[in-house]
């Protein structure tokens, strides 16, 4: 059969047993064909920051070498932008990798929540808050999905940890998961319909991800329309046959047969429908389909152009966390000290499954001599990263260059080793080493810029003893230069704090929840995620979400919001480029609902904006904040609710600096809850029908006992038996309210 | 049928028709009579801090009036005594006077965790700690019931908020709900057997208590051998049917026969085991029995002798915060600004169920003149407690009496309207007229004392303020004496807290999840209540657990611990009164286990002892802890295990006074986890058998590979098909490890 033929092919075309087959991977990284209907094997490569195509045979663990491709800014860099169509840029460029190398999918982008700053794959992962999350993931698909190449949206979902991932049960109650740990997932399947969504190790309220129907048919499908496939993640599945029946298409890496043969098997013997197995089998037909439909690719890769689109969304990745006194940037003519082991050995990805071969590899010292010149900048290594060698000899030789140069950079920085896909870090604190040598700098020379690499939140105990801070998080292969187009102003930094940090580990909203233990790990801190927690709080924070400067300043205007026709509310609000030098500002808008009938944090980001800037240049910025996004997950009607009224819309800088602040009405969804013997005193005189009457009975027989009749406010009537009437009364005036 | 032939009625002599109608109320407060068999009416009366006996006919509500007894000090303040023998005499006082007014039961001990101060009903509570719940609460059960009356350990469990208290559950995770929020009825249940205990109107876990099997029958009889009768609170009965299957024996007040028909019905219908009904009967019988076996009582009630009984526990309970520059106790000679309503209105107890008739009421006012003299002490109210009235003209004339006078006692405290039993408080602060009083007579008179009466914690903004603070709690109705025996030395305090004060409600550990929405509050902190949560996050608080001054010092010596024949630990501690007036010191034992497989608190209090010391005496205390104290609850045998190790054990004044600090080892449970296919990558490492094994397999297959290692270390290791062996051979190293 020909390959324009397997285009027809459908479920009933195939034997029991070759559905079962499709449903499996071949090996590592690739299905399984059906040479007899003409369906091809594709392959699909590690992401999301990079290609990671293992080449010739590939061992049984798929973390062997790879070729060589792009390594970009992974997503703890890139979310700093803000930016998605920055997103979709570096989107466009994983999609050309793979598509030259015949990758039919790369398996990103990851967004999940960062619930703890100890979770070790936070470096994978976007962002505290969904809606950056989901609008940066959006990006990322469609850029991926524009050359023809699927992408592969994961971990779904709540995969917030490392910790006994493949077995413990992330114990998250409805608002929390609706509101913060789907809704980014929600968005991109709503707004990019990516071709796959990779469902995650853990389990999700006890039940296995991997074989939950509620969450990858009710949620995913039906709810959301998804029309993909569900891939495992690699190792994930714990019963084939309940994922068949769950609506987990495809199963990888090979189980080498046998969970083939279970799958048959439960056909066979009546425990599980095959018109499940048909529509799995149906879907992943359409997947190869689509994979087919990919254009021949222009090969081969232009790796120069790549770099420097690498390099370029590694400075938009860069925080300028502090700058007193114009520390920043440095100019060619002074005389800069560059001290830390990460200036000549970057840290710049992370370990496990996302760990990339990189084209090329910038060091920051490398292209700090271009700008600076060999005159001007001079090298001390400070420390080892593992800490070996001689410490004290190290520092002495670094404090001794610091103290006869302008100025002095030091970069400190995360040992790879002590971040990883696999395990959790135990603490957020530099190494000792590290920070010992900061000591010893700052006592030689207080200019000191501290160049921070690190793909988990690390605390800052001399943030005010430093006059400016660049957080570079981890950059991708060009990073390096990118850090020096930053410290020497070629760049005017822009990203932002997609997450807090904070003072100390202690402060942390999952800190005494996390990781769990004995396989559960309780959500106790529910909505409070992030900047959620801090501001509901009243906490200081290290920086908050959202922080974030520049070279120049920004004036933010006054802000209007109103309601368009669809229900969506439009904010526009002048932005001015106040200082000299052209810059990027992220305009960030967050909402509120005083006296709000159910909780809330104090502030909840809902749209946001990257906007370029020339000096003296005003942009009246226009930004939509969904009508959905201010739902709320409303357990009483299993569905999102927009709660009516007027919400404070606030436009800032940072979720603490928060420049302009205006108020829009906003009607609500329709809802109602019917008046039974369940209800509550309270809520039966606040009943419009029967409240007034049964108010009046009140009046009369209590009305010099308030404190009395507020005792038993919350008692359901259908318990209150002579107060204020007779139960048989009680009664036919709860039938009289739901009559009407 | 005689009296005495009723002894011997068993539940097969009562027909389905009265075995149903003894199953719930007659009225408001007795139980039904069978007067075929002999079988009389029993009465029950509220308490727990005194007899709330209604004359007459009862109102439908059981709100109204009642006869004159002796108002105790309420829970919150009977617990700072930290002494269950002064809580054993008190129940022997309540008992006294239940059998005076034939009363067979009095509806007390509450023991709830004090999860959240915004509880409305903490008055009526001990401690944020199982262990002073459970000891106090022991004290109290057997003295009421060494008087041949019943008590009722309420309320069974987890009720921890007034809001919609009837319909909430309480979501809590086992190792909280077993550690924190039963153990204290575990203790009260096993060390004092009470007559009944009274199931809470709440859900827990989503099953409305009055009729969970699983907590009624499973753990309150089975586990703990509780042998009592379950009685309803009033009103909480959902399903009556569901709770006679259950094991909840009695439904209170009266359902005017609706329910007996509906037990009746579903026997008739085989919906209800006529078996499960009888287990029923025969428990209430029996208890029938226990309280006709009352002797006679010797009336009338001495009220003179019990009210001297209140002021001696009011002096107890009375907590010195602060006492700089010996500020307390005055001297009758100096002249004192006694300012604040409360010093001639007491606010003594709090609203609700509890609420007391007292047979007398002292004003703090009146005893400190007969203490000082009326040429010494002056009274200027400052505020009215409704905050009526011409404030700031209240607020000068106050003022100006402090700024004559030598010593300022300001009496400041929450508004009865402000705490209450059926709904909970919005905040921990001061009414505003009072702190506005208060920063007016500082201007005026800076030595000033602050007399607090609150029946929950209130921040205390003015701490660092003010020289002296009492904290007084609610009292009862000698308080008012009580408070002026420690101002003037009479009485040296020795009240410890047993509850944190918090620097702000923010601060709290159920803040975010209280008091929930939707009809359920998630327990999110989880073990961390109390202490526990601010030692583990290092929060600063006002004033910690545990803390209380004594107008004498007091010095601990080292200690030392050792284990016993029965496996409790025995620690042992000298004691010295180094100051010149007798006092007494309450010695508090906190252990911890570093390096602890589970999840601990930095340290919990596990023994405690109020040890009376002349001037210069020193006493060596004997504690004990007990094993079952050591144990942490495992969901995975779902039972107690005491882990080994060495622990801890610190001897303080307060959770953060530590004085002394001494180790034990404790020998663990055997408890065994076998190995299986689920079993991680790290167990079979660990695992005696086949862990050395596996070892050798990696370290010569991947013994430069650490770090790949240790990211699959997580794996179960049925999931990783080819490391480090094939599939086949893992299984085969399983079986292995099992069948050992």
């Amino acid at each position: 059969m020909t390959e324009a033929a397997a285009a027809t092919v459908s479920a009933t075309d195939l034997t029991l047993e070759e559905k079962a087959s499709l449903a499996s991977g071949a090996d590592f990284w690739t299905t399984k064909s059906v040479n007899r209907l003409g369906i091809p094997s594709i392959m699909m490569t590690d992401g999301p920051h990079g290609l990671r195509k293992q080449s010739g045979e590939t061992d049984h663990l798929g973390l062997a070498g790879s070729v060589p491709a792009t390594c970009f800014p992974p997503a703890v860099g890139l979310s700093a932008s803000f930016d998605p169509e920055l997103a979709e840029r570096v989107g466009v460029a994983l999609g050309v990798e793979s598509a030259i190398e015949d990758v039919a999918i790369i398996l990103g982008p990851g967004i999940n929540i960062k619930r703890s700053p100890l979770c070790g794959r936070n470096f994978e992962y976007m962002s505290e808050d969904p809606i950056v999350s989901g609008v940066m993931g959006t990006g990322l698909v469609r850029g991926i999905e524009s050359q023809g190449v699927g992408s592969s949206l994961k971990h779904f979902a709540a995969n917030n940890q490392e910790t006994d991932r493949l077995r413990v049960s992330a114990d998250v109650d409805p608002r929390p998961l609706r509101e913060i740990y789907l809704r980014g997932f929600q968005r991109v399947v709503e707004d990019a319909q990516p071709w796959t969504v990779m469902c995650s190790y853990n389990r999700l309220n006890g039940i296995h991800t991997s074989e939950d129907p509620w969450l990858l048919t009710h949620v995913l499908r039906e709810e959301w329309g998804f029309e993909g496939i569900v891939v495992s993640d690699w190792g994930a599945v714990n019963n084939r046959v309940a994922g068949v029946a769950a609506g987990l298409d495809l199963e990888m890496p090979s189980s080498s047969g046998r969970t083939d043969a279970e799958v048959i098997a439960a056909v066979r013997e009546g425990r599980l429908d095959e018109a499940a197995l048909d529509v799995v089998t149906g879907r992943l037909l359409e997947l190869v389909r689509k994979a087919q439909a990919r254009p021949a690719a222009d090969g081969p890769l232009d790796i120069d152009a790549h770099h420097a689109l690498a390099r370029e969304v590694a400075g938009r990745s860069i925080v300028l966390l502090k700058n007193d006194r114009a520390t920043l940037p440095l100019t060619a003519s002074q005389s800069v000290a560059v001290i830390g082991a990460f200036a000549e050995e970057p840290r710049f990805q992370g370990a496990g499954s996302s760990q990339i071969n990189p084209t090329r590899l910038d060091k920051a010292l490398d292209t700090m001599v271009g700008y600076g010149g060999q005159d001007n900048v001079f090298f001390a290594p400070g420390f080892t990263i593992h800490a070996s060698g001689d410490a004290e000899a190290l520092r002495q030789d670094a404090a001794a260059l610091a103290a006869e140069k302008d100025v002095v950079v030091v970069f400190l920085g995360v040992p790879a080793a002590e971040e990883s896909e696999g395990f959790d870090r135990e603490h957020i604190d530099l190494p000792a080493v590290q920070l010992e040598l900061l000591d010893a700098v700052l006592n030689a020379n207080p200019k000191v810029v501290v160049v921070l690499s690190n793909g988990g939140v690390v605390a800052l105990p001399f943030a005010d003893r430093v006059p400016a801070i660049l957080e570079t998080w981890l950059l991708g292969q060009a990073g390096g230069s990118a850090v020096a187009d930053v410290l020497y102003g070629a760049v005017n930094p822009s990203g932002k704090l997609a997450e807090t940090i904070p003072l100390r580990l202690e402060d942390t909203p999952a800190f005494g929840n996390f990781p769990g233990e004995f396989g559960h790990v309780r959500y106790g801190e529910g909505l409070l995620v992030g900047y959620r927690w801090y501001d509901a709080k009243g906490l200081d924070v290290r920086y908050p979400f959202g922080h974030g400067l520049s070279y120049t300043t920004f004036e933010i205007g006054d802000a209007r919001a109103s309601v368009d026709a669809v229900g969506d509310v439009i904010v526009t609000v002048p932005v001015t480029n106040t200082g000299s030098v052209a810059g990027r500002e992220v305009v960030q808008v967050y909402t509120s609902l005083p006296g709000s009938a159910v909780q809330r944090p104090p502030r909840e980001l809902k749209a946001f904006a990257s906007v370029p800037l020339e000096p003296g240049e005003t942009t009246e910025v226009s930004l939509t904040l969904r009508r959905a996004d201010l739902a709320y997950w409303d357990v009483r009607v299993d569905g999102w609710v927009v709660e009516g009224g007027r919400y404070v819309v606030e436009v800032g800088a940072s979720s603490r600096d928060l420049r302009a602040s205006t108020v829009v009405d906003v009607e609500g969804d329709a809802v109602s809850f019917p008046i039974s013997l369940e209800s509550s005193f309270e809520e039966v005189l606040a009943d419009p029908i029967v409240g007034p009457e049964l108010a009046a009975v009140v009046e009369a027989k209590y009305g010099d006992q308030e404190d009395f009749v507020k005792m038993l406010a919350n008692f359901p009537v259908g318990r209150l038996d002579g107060f204020p009437l007779p139960r048989a009364d009680i009664v036919a005036l709860v039938e009289k309210a739901r009559k009407h």
